[in-house]
């Protein structure tokens, strides 16, 4: 995976195309190959590969310097090349003549959108777990759910990826007991998204980190996973369960849902 | 931006893409496109946008399903499509045919990595900023700072992205006055990675929260910018200046010097 910049997009090219092939592969990023230096260093060592392993590499390429790329496409590896490819077509149809500017791939780190999302990171830290009820009307998600349904790491990224200011309150057993949700977030009703789990698993992941307890128990798990559901169903609240779901497809979800999807950019 | 499952990939596609186009382009992430139906009505929404904007959308595919392409390639859109693209030469050059199996491209929840991405992310929460010196030994890096020296975002986007385990220590007045790391740190010097910043920067952050301190003014960020680096210089931590950088260059400047890039999956 070769990359002028920080190579995160070569990753995620190469693993949406290798994630199609039953097979191991050993992945090896090379990133910041911004020089026609660089660039032949990288050509040899992949030469030099191919010499001592007898099996072409795969070069999942997103080199953007036309010299670099030149020098890359002579190495003996089999090039995947991400921008020579969809770019030239792009630039017919828009009749316009792209830049090859290298690193221009991910956000400055001096642009507002950057700035943002570093702002956001920060909100989800200060508004974790309920522990804070300031500036909640600047969220634009409340996630709720019992202890380890998953809250922390959904608003995390969410902030770290989309920007999104992401607050989360734990239900706990007071909440049940008063059939209420807490009385903070009565007035962000349309910022609250809820997220669920399977009673054994959520009984799993909270043995690890407290075994034995009751708060792990089977049946005290049982017993917080229905009453926040029947809570979150009286309450209309749209919930999903985070059971099987990684972050990425939690976070999703949650962006379409409560139309925070943000398409003009 | 089209995609099976959470369309991170197609997003990221789309970005490095456009980003070349001095341009603003309107984004839309269409994501779970992962039935014929659904793929209708997607190949219908863009047919809709071209007739009532009299452009043609530009749409990045990662659909991975034989059918749902096919509905899609027949819209009026332009298709970059990377499946198609890359699959087909790499199936050849590998002799193997690919799965053309939907939903394949990121990790499952239920995946032995996943598990290790969430638990490096409660890992970092749990030692940000000198918090617990608790497993410190299973730390696989420890960044050290002045604070708002950008530590705790780059710990979490470790965790996260490549499940790193990732603590945070602030050097703070104390530390220089006593010429002195942390002493819990000793033992653990061959994991710390500092980083820096420049002090008028570093003063503007800090002014956001307090504003009009000390703790923000220019002399006493300098003064502790100055110190910080010179302790990291005489016990020889390797470190950089966050100033321009993003959280992804930083993180991947990390895993390159402390040798944490895994290169086997």
């Amino acid at each position: 995976m070769v990359s002028d910049g920080t190579g995160i997009t070569a990753e995620t090219f190469a693993h949406s195309i290798l994630a199609q092939f039953e097979m191991r592969f050993r992945q090896i990023r090379v990133p910041f190959v911004d020089s026609v230096d660089k660039a032949y260093e990288t050509a040899q060592r992949i030469n030099e590969m191919y010499r001592t392993e007898n099996v072409r590499p795969i070069i999942f390429s997103t080199l953007v310097d036309a010299r670099a790329n030149e020098i890359l496409r002579n190495c003996q590896g089999v090039i995947l090349d991400m921008f020579q490819t969809f770019i030239e077509p792009l630039e017919q149809e828009l009749n316009l003549k792209s830049m090859h500017a290298i690193g221009r791939v991910h956000q400055n780190a001096d642009s507002e959108a950057y700035k943002n999302r570093i702002e956001a990171v920060n909100f989800s830290l200060a508004h974790d777990d309920g522990q804070s009820n300031k500036n909640l009307q600047s969220a634009d998600v409340i996630l709720v759910g019992v202890s380890r349904s998953g809250k922390t790491p959904t608003t995390l990224y969410l902030a770290m990826q989309y920007g999104v200011k992401a607050a989360n309150y734990p239900l706990i057993p007071d909440d049940f007991e008063r059939e209420k949700l807490p009385s903070t977030l009565d007035q962000y009703k349309d910022k609250i998204f809820g997220l669920s789990i399977d009673p054994q698993r959520l009984s799993e992941i909270r043995n690890e980190r407290r075994p034995g307890s009751k708060y792990a128990s089977l049946e005290n798990c049982r017993y917080e996973v229905n009453e926040a559901e029947a809570m979150m169903r009286r309450e209309g609240i749209k919930w999903l369960s985070s059971t099987h779901k990684s972050i990425e497809e939690i976070a999703t979800t949650i962006l379409q849902e409560i139309k925070l999807e943000r398409d003009v950019y």
